[in-house]
């Protein structure tokens, strides 16, 4: 009963995400879903990230959050659009919710949209929200164990993010593991080594920002 | 339909919570469950904690985790009893998992029973375990905005504890402002800064959690 209820969920949202990816693939334009633990620098990337793609690259940022718009507020003057999503109780954005959202965007003007999903490493890794690809970030604090904890996230990543290096000087923090345990489920996902704070790293992610923005005509996933 | 299944899962949940609650109440030891985002610093508190408590109490722990025993091992050479807990795809520990581990425990011999959680700052707040008390722990280097965003498992705590406090020299915290907002929401919770790394505050933390054990017998919850 309880696993039918939550075949159904998955299903219709798998349905609207369908939807979503069509939507903004005629729009022509990038759609990435970033998702973390809470803390792990995905508003901080953002605020660094938009402005190195300058302004004849349109960002908008659909923020997920239980409450608050504090997220929207830091990056409100920095995006082109943006919007909050309260989820209240919700541990993960949902493909409808990014479709309502989608009703307030001007889409056809943006080069990328930003969904920032909240702050889980379990819960919306089983959502699509009908984006193109999936970035997911690891900041330094959290620890170098993370990957094999939380492995149906990291396995899904297009790219993979280690947030907050400038701290890697003052934490033991075993880059070997994290590198060996991603080894192991992906293959595919660039590793990126960053830090919004000092910019290292920033010019790679930006180039495979552009890159995978130069693939959206192709099916790419 | 879904919310139905939902509050079916909760009632059943609390059902067997309370179960828990009175089998640990009779075993006269104290049960906590220990909350927090990934990488806060649970595992690395209770390694810390253990051996403080001294050999006269004796101290077991679940463990709550979705993939790996990393964490049981860690903590197998200090508690006296240790069981992980395999979630899965789950998000958060249940009631009834809670119950089964019991049966792997020699309860009646222990002074405290730690329940490390899934790193999640979400689902674990909907969910009674039967603990009879709730700590909250929030690391440094996630920010000064999380009270305000996660409230729900703020406003539950009987403790919260700001870990990684020797990193408030090298990032950006605002203590004020986490203070500010957990006054707003929750004035029974003692706020109480740790660092296990220095063992700044450790002394105040072992105090509390003496005092809670002094009064298992009264109805304190």
């Amino acid at each position: 009963m309880k696993i039918q209820v939550v075949e159904n969920v998955l299903k219709a949202n798998d349905a609207v995400a369908e939807a979503n990816r069509r939507r903004l693939r005629q729009a022509n334009l990038l759609a990435l879903n970033l998702m973390s633990a809470p803390g792990s620098g995905k508003t901080a990337l953002l605020q660094e990230t938009i402005p190195m793609l300058g302004p004849e690259n349109p960002c908008a940022v659909l923020v997920g959050d239980l409450q608050t718009t504090r997220d929207a507020e830091r990056l409100r003057d920095i995006a082109d659009q943006t919007i909050q999503i309260n989820t209240v109780t919700g541990c993960h954005l949902s493909a409808p919710q990014v479709a309502e959202a989608l009703k307030g965007l001007d889409i056809e003007q943006l080069a990328y949209l930003f969904i920032e999903n909240v702050g889980n490493m379990v819960c919306p890794a089983t959502f699509d929200l009908g984006e193109h690809v999936k970035v997911v970030l690891l900041s330094v604090p959290e620890g170098d164990d993370k990957v094999a904890k939380y492995y149906t996230l990291f396995q899904q990543a297009h790219a993979v993010l280690l947030s907050k290096v400038d701290l890697l000087d003052v934490l033991d923090f075993d880059l070997d593991r994290v590198r060996s345990d991603l080894a192991k489920l992906n293959t595919r996902a660039p590793f990126i080594q960053i830090s919004a704070k000092t910019g290292q790293g920033m010019a790679e992610w930006i180039a495979w920002l552009r890159e995978q923005r130069a693939t959206i005509g192709r099916d790419f996933r």
